[in-house]
């Protein structure tokens, strides 16, 4: 298969090349320095650039670094919007404990960049404000399966959507950061097993 | 009733009264600035004493602040370690929801005080890592209750009683955060009510 970037005019492949290789090398400046002690001058060095050229692609280290946790957070939304029509309790139970699966597992392969911007999350507000909406978009998500599965009859229907879907949330968020940073102090079976029990022993009839 | 400090010695008098001198200045200081612009200069000049003075009680800013954040967190400690002995599920939704609302209001009573605690865990590491001690202390006296609600036959005895604290403590300290920061979004009852459903639906029998 073809690279759809070929079929662009030769100036944006060249400008798009320039931006992957931007923020490859952010993605290596922060993996080795963490995000407070790495600087734009370390991107542009191993980039292979000039300041001027990295500025008109981001114009700052927050910026750059806010564009690699989109990229990733765009696979942790693939597992959110996974389709979840249940029509029983078992059958959401297991849904949901694959989706759990799914997103710790995700946290545990990308772990040493879920380390930098747990750090970048605590020392910049345009960092923290970005995960705060990207938790607001997850929670959004879920409040849409809960409203199917309370349409459908399978869950209780006197829980709020949309502070049942934030409970969630933060229980699968706070987990991951855990696992994230002492992974050796669980067993992620049972980890899995927990989270979805009380979830469905909660939510569902 | 007689001040308890009043059987002391003269100067052990005076030195407790200096250090709560400095408690409280410092107090005022970081609902002022923030924590990250508080200066142990403001401290002294407002507690009217000396840098060296200041030294003996407090090595530095971040221990002074730890000093603060115990104190307050021995309010929340009173709250997680009311009596516990429910006889039946109604009896435990009952206790717990009434935890659940000690805890969220004492938050918002000292509100602007949780703004700086949330600040300081953010960019001091060594609050971050008190904040970890603080929450493995709830966690554990969670799961306390948990085993004793498991022997009464009264919660269900597959559960990891571990996880499930950390589960329960997550869900509460992240909604606590969420009302410190925007409490204006939501009903209070709501809120502890949709907890407690969740908590309770899906830990007991």
């Amino acid at each position: 298969m073809k690279n759809p970037i070929d079929h662009l005019p030769a100036r944006q492949q060249q400008a798009l090349k320039t931006r992957q290789r931007l923020l490859q090398a952010g993605k290596e400046v922060f993996l080795e320095s963490g995000f407070q002690k790495a600087t734009i001058s370390q991107v542009i060095k191993k980039a292979k650039t000039g300041y001027g050229t990295a500025y008109v692609y981001f114009k700052n280290k927050d910026e750059l670094f806010i564009t690699l946790m989109e990229d990733l957070m765009n696979q942790f939304y693939e597992v959110a919007e996974m389709p979840f029509k249940p029509q029983a309790k078992e059958e959401a139970y297991e849904n949901i404990k694959n989706q759990v699966r799914l997103f710790l597992q995700l946290a545990l392969d990308e772990r040493d960049m879920m380390k930098v911007v747990k750090e970048a999350i605590g020392v910049s507000p345009e960092i923290e404000g970005k995960w705060y909406r990207i938790r607001e978009r997850f929670i959004e998500r879920i409040s849409v399966d809960i409203r199917y599965a309370q349409a459908q009859k399978l869950a209780k229907e006197h829980l709020d959507p949309a502070l049942t879907a934030r409970c969630w949330f933060y229980s699968n968020e706070m987990f991951m950061w855990e696992l994230v940073m002492n992974e050796e102090k669980y067993q992620m079976d049972d980890v899995i097993v927990n989270l979805t029990s009380m979830y469905t022993g909660g939510l569902y009839e």
